[in-house]
């Protein structure tokens, strides 16, 4: 699959093969940041473009072109699967997702419904198709899906949440329930997951963006087993997969035995012990701060050198933020980062031969 | 000064001295969970409460009388000292804190006042003072203060923050005037913290409830020298000195050689692998997720239980939630984790015997 790629050092760095030079790519590069995606937001609101092939495969595209990264992400989110569930999904200006109805009594549990994908979420396949023509092998196209305990939370909090009250109340008082609806989820993603592969994302990622708010013995207990669950599903398939537990530092070396390929690093953890916590058993992404890039243009560079340096020599290391870039980055600061991850990890390698 | 004190467990733990039992003590115990609380409340908006003393003094109490924590903490704001220097400072319902004129421009850190404590903050000491007197050596009287870094956080930024883009910019554009800003504050905060020890206070907490937006490395710039000059300064005064270090477990190892007597862990962290990394120079704080104080009246129990085997032979440790009890607590429940640490650490101690 990475030999018809022209650059394919994403892939080479997800299996920890060398690299010429560090691969970099940006969570949440198809986004507001870019006056170019916001011209087709202004004419479609943010579910109107997931479920619009086109317009979802227009804005994968675009930071390929515009920030120069080595890898394309489809654009989507991850609450396409509970949407898919029966859920009824909105996204409101200023306050993120919300589902009107979030799953409170064990009715709401039962009334969801199995996902079949290709039918409830066959948009998100073949804007995978459209991209992977158009990029025509100039470099790889990652698939992603949330982790059911993330997923979870938003169905159970309705919303993005402070203090997740309403999800670890069940946890505590109807625990089986809450493992009825992550084994759901699991089968849902795993499902997803293999779809976007077939359909051509060479690699996923799967998201556990509110892994941090466990306890590091509930994140072993309510999220870790149902990830491993989905990454011994998928990965067979042959597409590496990127697992991002943010926040979930502690659990790293647990999460460097489930079988994935990379685990994504926030900018909260170190990525110095990351490395000797997964000691040589997978890849490691990230890990700068998504206000680094607020910074002026030579401490950006200094900040980039700083990751790259933690990173060690470089093998199975993929640059990344540690975790979304941020609505009001100045986009030719999302220039410049790739722009010195590429200088800054080539003058490196040079140095180490 | 706990040789006075009828139930001076709190301050031998803080010691690493051995107890009978776990002392145990709830951050925000004084709070909106209380229906006694919520009396005074209906009376007097928060900051008036913060500056009567004897509104103040009434609420310290409560919890003491009717949850039966080994410990009061003076009811106060991390924010009294922004503004004693000067900014203008507001409680918004369901909001929180918001500084009406947040620190922006070079011109609005040089307007801010040095602090005098005596006039500035009286209302404080004279607090701890009347709550001193009431509790007549039942138990140990906490005072506490903001981290430098949170505080500025908070002038930066006017409010709480989801990405705290603000003091990153300029921790980025202009390191030398925040560090002006936490140098003043580090001055602020140790003048507090050794009034309240003159005027009653027989631990000090300092709380850096922002420390974990930082990456490791910025966090040992910004905030840890700064807790670390507050606490070198008061050490000497005979209290004993907690530091909340939210979400900063990266750093565990550094913090215990600051000086500070305990560290207080949040729910996010292990508490064994805390114990590792502080080697046994500190004592321990916490770490209950608030959120299991939801769960049903046993399953406390469990949790309870779990958190002291984590502690071991339970020298060293203070029971605490990893973070502030959440409004939404039920009274029984506070109620139930106070009785159960009592009980439970006591059986403990006494198969050990």
């Amino acid at each position: 699959m990475s030999k018809n790629l022209k650059n394919n050092i994403l892939l080479k760095a997800c299996r920890r093969e060398p690299t010429p030079r560090t691969p970099v790519w940006i969570m949440r590069q198809a986004g507001r940041y870019l006056p170019e995606y916001q011209k087709v937001r202004s004419r479609a609101d943010f579910l109107t473009m997931c479920r619009t092939p086109e317009l979802a495969a227009e804005v994968t595209l675009q930071p390929v072109e515009i920030i120069g990264v080595d890898a394309a992400i489809i654009f989507s989110d991850i609450l396409v699967i509970p949407q898919a569930m029966g859920m009824n999904l909105n996204f409101v200006e200023g306050r993120g997702p919300i589902f009107e109805t979030p799953l409170r009594m064990e009715k709401d549990f039962n009334k969801l419904r199995p996902v079949s994908v290709e039918e409830d979420l066959g948009y998100v396949l073949k804007a995978l198709q459209l991209v992977k023509n158009e990029l025509a092998g100039s470099v790889p196209l990652i698939g992603f899906a949330g982790a059911p305990w993330t997923l979870a939370a938003y169905m159970i909090e309705g919303h993005g949440s402070k203090n997740f009250t309403e999800i670890k109340s069940l946890m505590y008082k109807a625990p089986d329930l809450l493992r009825g609806l992550l084994d759901k989820l699991s089968i849902a993603v795993a499902d997803f997951l293999s779809a976007q592969i077939k359909a051509g994302a060479q690699v996923v990622q799967i998201f556990d963006s509110w892994a941090g708010i466990l306890t590091p013995e509930d994140f072993r207990t309510f999220s870790l087993p149902y990830i491993t669950r989905i990454v011994q599903t998928i990965k067979t398939m042959g597409a590496p997969v990127i697992v991002f537990a943010r926040n979930a530092g502690h659990s790293f070396e647990a999460l460097a035995g489930i079988g994935a390929d990379v685990l994504s690093v926030s900018w909260t953890e170190d990525l110095q012990d990351a490395k000797k916590m997964v000691n040589g058993k997978v890849a490691l992404q990230g890990n700068l701060d998504p206000c680094a890039l607020f910074a002026p243009r030579e401490e950006i560079r200094k900040q980039v050198i700083s990751v790259l340096e933690k990173a060690g020599n470089g093998v199975g290391h993929i640059f990344n933020l540690g975790h979304g870039i941020l609505p009001e980055t100045p986009v030719e600061n999302a220039k410049a980062l790739v722009e010195f991850v590429k200088e800054e990890s080539e003058n490196r390698k040079a140095r180490q031969e």
